[in-house]
């Protein structure tokens, strides 16, 4: 057993408004066990290869009552001898296991740590990865937990029907990207909205969108979705909350449906946005369900089932936005609440 | 054949902000037939006994975009030869019939106009009353619509269990006190809110709900929600929306369900309140669905099934307000959106 540097990146203090890359700070004198201590069970010592930066992280970045995710526990400099790295999904290679499940140089996906080796006890979240023919960065998106996220959203939540008109908002990320395409494939006419002139480009014509808008240039939401909806949008794949909604209820159809994962517009505010037009829930009869992807990981295996073979036969395409080492991933989770991200963020630690 | 006298209820000019009786006017100067006209088909003649008031007419007192439901037409007082009575739920009895399903003394509930005679073309909503041993008036209530709308949203949208915790709003009211009560057979913990101490006497000592408040007296709904429910709210009955609907959302448990038929606090606005913690949708995993009780009568004859039983074993309770004659409907309705009415708000236009 031997001592190994660790560098980590923890959260400074709880944030308020957007965060800023110097709400976290690189630790760069931390150590770690090369094998687990003794005794231990049901723990792995895994090396982190990649990170995923995602939304939701933002979440847990400030005190919330009752939150969904656990708050990151902020460090000050003083304290940096207590290790509390930020948490995350990420790929990683198993160094040592006390674990049945796991044996070493296992590669797994799941919930671990920001910092270059990890110890996770009781692994609740950790799936060994079979295919290794495609990219491994991909178990942080489309084999990973936002893969499952459109999956589970789209196919079981919005129940699409060939035909249906879809709307996906921040449709050039991680998630929104994959609903596209998994529309199409059901027969759907979807259009996304995104951020920049780029990703207009890429959802129309890398991920076969039917049409998609840029709507930092819309001066009036409801008027493009109707523009893009004259007919009115049967499902709606909720990225961002807020205005979104509130124009996206306006323009919904009889019966519609909206699959609720997260709502990014709202993160960085103190209070939510209003949402003015709720009574539309009983006249156009809609539903709208909120869900956490991790209550539904049962349907892993399903969704690989489904997903490997439209990789391989290349029905499906998957963009990511690679940012190298550690040291990096602070800006590169901070860009995601700005758009600065064209798909899937991820932060490559180490290659394998 | 002969021509009657045929007094109506007529709206006056769209309404802004909350309906006044001035809204309406009382036209004693029109006539109908006795016989329906040669040659009508699939049509019924009633003489209308008991008219429903019911919170929903409201959104057909405005013109609306895409409207669910029909927009009353205003008649100016010169228009008045013009038959446009307001359009609502009741109980009738045919006096004459071209309809295959309908014949003369049938006593039928659903759409019919507030007038003393009626011709109901192509019924879409006209059910025979075969259970005549309640009173008939029921079926403007428990045995009709509303008791729809209390079975339907509560059983078949938030599909309760056993122990879990209820909150119904406007719970006085022609469906609220059919929720409580069902909740309670369901083996819930229930909660009520409605606006006056004699509702929150009824709610506690009638219905049979564990607890009530009265919202008009309580400062901060979110605190009196916290106080009646420690451990959250899984179903919300939502008949109120807006305020309300914010400060039930942060208390809602996760995996909480919401059945929306209707947001009655928000008709008189011209802006809907604004909900700001939509994200706890996402969070707290929470299902909302909106409907419409007229897409679900389909299930009316398994609604009776279940309640004629409870009716006759004194198992549920019902509350009625009764106004006599048509000249009394305009205060009645208009009563409902200040509270004034204590259970079901009818109208007596004959009796039998």
């Amino acid at each position: 057993m031997e001592q190994v540097k660790n560098k980590q990146i923890v959260l400074k203090n709880y944030v308020n408004g957007f965060p800023k890359e110097t709400d976290m700070i690189l630790n760069d004198s931390s150590t770690i066990n090369n094998k687990l201590p003794q005794g231990s069970n049901d723990s792995v010592l895994v090396k982190n290869l990649y990170l995923s930066c995602d939304p939701y992280m933002r979440i847990r970045m400030h005190e919330t009552e009752g939150a969904a995710f656990g708050t990151f526990t902020p460090g000050s400099v003083v304290r940096l001898n207590i290790r509390k790295p930020l948490v995350g999904y990420g790929v990683a290679k198993v160094i040592d296991s006390s674990h049945p499940e796991f044996k070493k140089d296992d590669l797994v996906w799941g919930e671990t740590e920001w910092e270059e080796y990890s110890i996770i006890k009781s692994p609740m979240t950790l799936f060994k990865i079979e295919h290794t023919y495609v990219p491994l960065s991909y178990y942080t998106g489309i084999l990973g937990m936002p893969g499952m996220t459109a999956y589970f959203g789209f196919y079981e939540i919005c129940a699409p029907k060939k035909g249906e008109y879809v709307f996906v908002s921040a449709a050039a990320g991680a998630v929104g990207q994959l609903v596209g395409q998994f529309a199409k494939l059901s027969g759907c006419y979807v259009v996304g909205s995104a951020g920049s002139k780029e990703k207009i480009e890429l959802l129309k014509n890398k991920y076969g969108f039917d049409e998609a808008f840029n709507y930092k240039e819309e001066h009036d939401l409801n008027a493009a979705l109707k523009r893009h909806f004259p007919k009115g949008i049967d499902i709606y794949f909720e990225n961002v909350g807020g205005k979104m909604l509130e124009a996206v209820l306006s323009n919904m159809r009889l019966n519609g449906r909206i699959s609720a994962c997260g709502m990014v517009s709202q993160y960085n505010l103190e209070q939510g946005d209003g949402v003015r037009n709720l009574f539309l829930f009983v006249t156009k009869r809609l539903r709208m369900q909120g869900f956490i992807v991790g209550d539904h990981y049962h349907l892993y295996p399903k969704y690989m089932e489904m997903i490997i073979p439209l990789i391989k036969q290349g029905k499906v395409c998957y963009i990511e936005d690679v940012v190298e080492g550690l040291e990096s991933a602070p800006a590169a989770l901070v860009g995601l609440y700005s758009g600065k991200n064209v798909g899937k963020q991820v932060v490559v630690v180490a290659r394998e």
